[in-house]
């Protein structure tokens, strides 16, 4: 698979579904033997995140920390630099991050949180992958188109161009070997491979100085914002993990809907309805259809009650521990300075071995 | 000044004549006050030093030391990572090259040699200044064709794409405000100031974080190798400042002449046998009139023996402080490892004032 824009339909259909049974496969090994895999992942400091997040990627980052994989979570505050109503208060978003997620149970005794800009040898690895890759390869590369959307701004600047350099530098320099992605991001971890294996062919004298990191595609429930579009931040449409009961009852009772009484789960047809049942289903953890035949001709108005219950019940013990954690600044910040000490002995032994394979050590 | 590219010839004059009367202007203030200077220069660790860069650029270098300039001078490593020959003999190359600045004269105790790959705040400026730079800006400037030209490579890279970027943090990391350049190099230096200008701009809160630095051209006297094509090791046309006294001889009996028995310095309508001539001339620092008139009709035989024992006695000295540094291996990296101290102390102060001004220290 090279790029979005040279998939026909079908090439597309085939590289998701090979995606899908190498990932069915991953999942079984990662059950036999977790210590094989290290995962890279992590979130822009952006603000607080939300529960499309939360059922998106953050809950199967703690399933797989949970079985026994050895996750480093990034927080590429690099990524952020243009946006300048974030930049002027990124202490304040990373420490939000953090919180975010010790409250939903990313362990720092077991996981590795750190701030991308705190890894020195992480920009190190850029000059070497910038020369493996060229420039009519980022021209096209669907990251760099993804990564001018994140933006909001409507010039490419370097940043962004060289994005897809910056993110293998991330993941290969704590080689991490696995990277958990949604279905629209398979393509964006072709690039860091291509590096990989262009680094240890040109470098690596016979031995394989970075793996070359495999997608685990998960399956990313559709969760709309509560005006009926896509959920974020922005729109002021989501649930954030830190907001109260209050604010959450609020919202949801806010929440689009239709104008069928009879509560169905047809994301097809229904896309609001189904979107309120699937997010009462997945913090039930029950099937949406049951949800949804439960309430039937009790409405929306029961939905909502049903819907808020949920949340408020399924975020309560988050909230809760979030609350604690955000007393205890310095805890925080130490937590952080901690996973940054530790990526960078990690980062740093990778560096001193592309050095070596590179010959320049002197 | 924009580029190269879209300069009229008469843009191209008038550019040069401003930054040779504001050059006229540096002078005098590095005379009154040197210690206001700060110079970044530097040479690619591609093999020993030749004549013509010796007369091109090192000896205004050392001049510029002499009279009380901060000298800072950088190895740039990361340039030569795409060049196979280089890249596998980089630390023979770095050594060589400390070797013919030691030779010449550049003093340790007050100049600062350093290699890039050694100072990793150099590479953290990379992010912040990729994002104050358009794709169209880079892919529009001069430096980027000049980059491709140096490399020998037919297809562009990304590491060549960004080097204009990649100069601005060489230049900027260290504060340098002052960068000696030929005529033809002038627009290299545009990007840097740009990069300065925005950061400062966006960042600054009213202060100056970069200085702007400005161009000091120094007058490159068109020295030919030996061949009467561009003075160039790869052509082996050049002569080494390591080379012996034998082997100088050797290449400048074998250097092209004319036809015309009679030696004139004419390097309009006689450019090789007025190579030669103001080879002798540099090398006993009189005018090159002068010494063509005292060989007249004693023809190119005596001219090459003239320039033969000019050249072996200018570079008798250094010869023999090269072959004497060349002798202490150990002491030579010590020298290097103190001027990557030394840069790494500017460096990172240069970076945490960055991190202040952008708000990222956390």
């Amino acid at each position: 698979m090279s790029t979005t824009q040279t998939m026909t339909p079908s090439s597309d259909a085939l590289g998701t579904s090979a995606a899908q049974a190498r990932s069915a496969v991953l999942e079984e090994l990662i059950l036999k033997d977790p210590g094989r895999f290290r995962i890279l992942t992590g979130d822009r400091p952006t603000g607080r995140l939300h529960l499309g997040h939360y059922f998106g990627t953050l809950h199967n980052r703690v399933r797989l920390q949970n079985l026994g994989v050895e996750l480093f979570v990034i927080i590429p505050d690099y990524q952020v630099l243009t946006d300048r109503d974030v930049a002027d208060n990124l202490t304040e978003h990373v420490e939000e991050l953090v919180l975010d997620y010790l409250a939903i149970g990313i362990d720092p005794a077991r996981s590795t949180i750190f701030t991308h800009s705190a890894v020195p040898a992480l920009n190190q690895l850029m000059l070497p992958f910038l020369s493996l890759v060229s420039v009519s390869e980022l021209n096209r590369n669907p990251t760099v188109k993804d990564e001018i959307a994140h933006s909001r701004q409507s010039s490419v600047n370097g940043l962004m161009f060289t994005y897809p350099v910056h993110q293998a530098a991330d993941i290969l320099s704590c080689k991490a070997n696995l990277v958990p992605v949604g279905q629209d991001q398979l393509p964006h971890l072709e690039l860091t491979r291509t590096v990989a294996r262009r680094f240890n062919d040109r470098y690596g004298n016979g031995t394989t100085v970075f793996p070359q990191p495999e997608a685990l595609l998960s399956k990313a429930p559709l969760l709309l914002g509560t005006d009926g579009t896509k959920m974020s931040k922005s729109r002021g449409n989501a649930i954030a993990l830190a907001a109260d009961a209050d604010e959450t009852a609020r919202l949801i009772r806010g929440a689009k809907t239709d104008a069928e009484r009879h509560i169905t789960y047809d994301p097809a047809t229904r896309p609001e309805v189904s979107s309120l049942v699937l997010l009462a289903a997945l913090c039930q953890n029950r099937p949406p259809q049951e949800v949804a035949e439960e309430i039937g001709p009790a409405g929306a108005a029961a939905l909502k009650r049903t819907v808020t219950e949920a949340v408020n019940e399924y975020l309560a013990p988050i909230r809760a521990r979030r609350a604690e954690y955000a007393q205890d600044r310095a805890h925080l910040r130490q937590t952080l300075r901690e996973g940054n000490e530790r990526t960078r002995a990690v980062a740093d032994a990778t560096l001193a071995e592309v050095r070596t394979a590179m010959n320049s050590h002197y």
